[in-house]
């Protein structure tokens, strides 16, 4: 019997020992591309779930802080690596809903990002500041990135992948960012671009991965890299969108990383600003400001670019709203819950799924009437991530 | 034991019979975002094989004639929906390395495609012609879709699915396109465009799923319909490509599903030309004409869309060309092997996967140093298709 046989043999065994409990055990034979995770951020678990059922295959606890948590998927999309706020990095199996292995590798980090060929997980760090670069296998710890400043680390925010095996990301303290070619693993060769603007807060990489863009919070604008020429060095854009408007206390930053680029235009939540600005993407200048219903958090397109989608902070977080792309105009208002936290669209686009924290709930809409046509229970649900984001740049 | 349980234990003790027949058994607990599909046209099998592991996992025979074989896959990511020339539709199971279900629902099929949602396989027949669609979990035939033309049925080619559980097809002999709304699933509601252009022999739908572009073999040109806006009607774009040149004889059909969108242009098969034509999909002018090696066949985006790879018609088709989409020019031109059918990226384009049907040989090159790191014996592979494309849309 060959190793990955006696494995899955084993696997079966045990399988069987946890029913009837089978609710909360493996799953058993089954595809991976229809599966996701939802972060229950107060109890530390997460639950997988399926598209194609609607329903919750499994709950896993022991997960420690997911306040803020994030996720990325193996290449084969079988092992969720889950970023938590406490610094942990857990690699869960989604079939058979075991923790696989978890290693605390900072006191507190931001998030993370998983190398084009899927063998390497990188996590940024707040506390103490930086980049740690882990095999996705064993987890082990193959690069230490020391984003020094001042003598000590930099915060590092905005952090993911692009190809060509390397990571992106920006220095919060040091106003930097960095490019990280991990083609030799262990030997990082870095790329450093200083004075981008002040306090980086988060970021984005377009679709095919060659625009990296860090929204900053310490100045107006946005800091731009063409990943294609970064010998042109950093552009500033949309510099002037919060001149001679006084900034509203910002409840919650916005999420970059669900920026939405669709129909030639990146759809951008501004900071302390009830608005989403519009940039083309042809010349990266403000194409329209849309007024919007609160502050943005994320701003995320439909697969099909038809639509976008944004909801906003407290306490205005009752409510998503979806732009029509073409018109630039809200084509529609929902109220799909309390405290509306992420959203995620499946591959295609036919649904997408909204996670309501107060309401202890996840609501399913179909894309195309706008009806709720699902709801899940859920212990205070935020992030919720599937698997299809393994086959894609920067996510 | 629950039924899933079951099938679970089952497929185990089958695959234990098969030891240690395991190469060509069950795949056991796994991922399937990893997988693809290869065709071995000669022998009527194919190969399930891992982008991870670069190997060989099981070889499945009994699939009939695939010859001009395609591929799509279920949003799970677990079943190849395999549609074979002589009209025979089969559904197999990457895990267990079993063929599921199979009908030969006509007598010479092209092609097909599986909707949005992932509940409806369609398929386009030469012979009789039309569209039948069925029922992706059982296979059932749900719809029987009359191509009509002149008293019989037209040949249906260029078959995609679209956003709205639709699908588009282009009537060969008819010169017509058709929209097919399966909202409700028995009941398709038609849209039909009629004097699109004389022989419309394949197409494709941009990767947004809103423009569908049918090539013309019976005059020059590509027929284009915004999907946004059907009441546009259809739109004549590249008219007079071929005006003034000699059409050399066509030794193969130029495919267009392939057809590679990057960096604001379309990159286009000639028919009949040495030339990759590139159309600025802002207005879908002709923006450039690149003069290459032979008879473009197929013409791929890396995922990234840094490039766009080329193979050829015979008897230029031991060589493949690699386009620069900033240059427009030739970056590289490779020789991976004799009889070069088709090419497959890794989702996020590590790799590219290219079989060589008169080697007997698949070919894996690294995108980024353009070197071969693996080959895989196979028997006169053409088609290649990866699971990630159950999360495009139009592929």
């Amino acid at each position: 019997m060959n190793r990955s046989a006696l494995r899955q043999f084993c696997g079966i065994f045990f399988g069987l020992l946890l029913l009837p409990g089978a609710a909360i055990g493996a799953q058993g034979l089954r595809g991976t591309g229809d599966l996701g995770v939802v972060i229950e951020r107060a109890a530390g678990q997460i639950q997988v779930i399926s598209t194609t059922e609607q329903a919750t295959l499994a709950t896993i606890p022991g997960l420690g802080d997911l306040s803020h948590a994030s996720v990325v998927f193996s290449r084969d999309g079988r092992f969720a690596f889950v970023f938590g706020r406490d610094g942990g990095l857990t690699k869960v199996d989604l079939l058979t809903a075991q923790i696989v292995n978890r290693v605390l590798q900072s006191g507190n980090s931001i998030g993370g990002a998983i190398s084009q060929d899927g063998a390497l997980v990188a996590v940024s760090n707040y506390e103490p500041g930086g980049v740690r670069v882990f095999d996705s296998t064993t987890l082990e710890l193959i690069a230490d990135i020391a984003a020094t400043h001042d003598g000590g680390l930099s915060k590092v925010v905005g952090l993911v992948d692009a190809p060509g095996n390397r990571f992106v990301f920006s220095l919060f303290d040091a106003g930097e960012i960095w490019i990280a070619d991990l083609t030799t693993p262990k030997e990082p060769v870095l790329h450093k671009f200083s004075a981008v603007g002040r306090q980086p807060y988060d970021a984005l990489i377009t679709p095919d991965g060659r625009y990296y863009i860090a929204g900053l919070f310490g100045e107006d604008g946005f800091a731009l890299i063409d990943l294609w020429h970064p010998e042109k060095g950093v552009r500033r854009i949309l510099a002037d969108y919060g001149r001679g408007k006084e900034r509203l206390p910002v409840y919650k930053m916005p999420h970059l990383e669900g920026w939405a680029i669709a129909n030639r235009a990146a759809f951008v939540p501004a900071m302390g600003q009830h608005e989403v600005l519009v940039v083309d993407t042809d010349d990266w200048r403000a194409r329209a400001t849309i007024p919007v219903h609160g502050q943005p958090v994320f701003v995320m397109a439909q697969p099909d670019g038809r639509y976008v989608w944004v909801n906003y902070a407290f306490p205005d977080n009752e409510v998503v709203q979806v732009i029509d792309t073409e018109t630039l105009t809200i084509a529609s208002t929902l109220s799909p819950g309390k405290a509306i936290l992420h959203m995620e669209f499946t591959p295609r686009g036919e649904h997408v799924w909204i996670s309501a924290r107060d309401d202890d709930r996840l609501n399913v809409y179909d894309t195309r009437t706008l009806e709720r046509i699902a709801t899940l229970p859920a212990d205070k649900p935020s992030g919720i991530f599937f698997t299809a984001r393994a086959n894609r740049i920067g996510l």
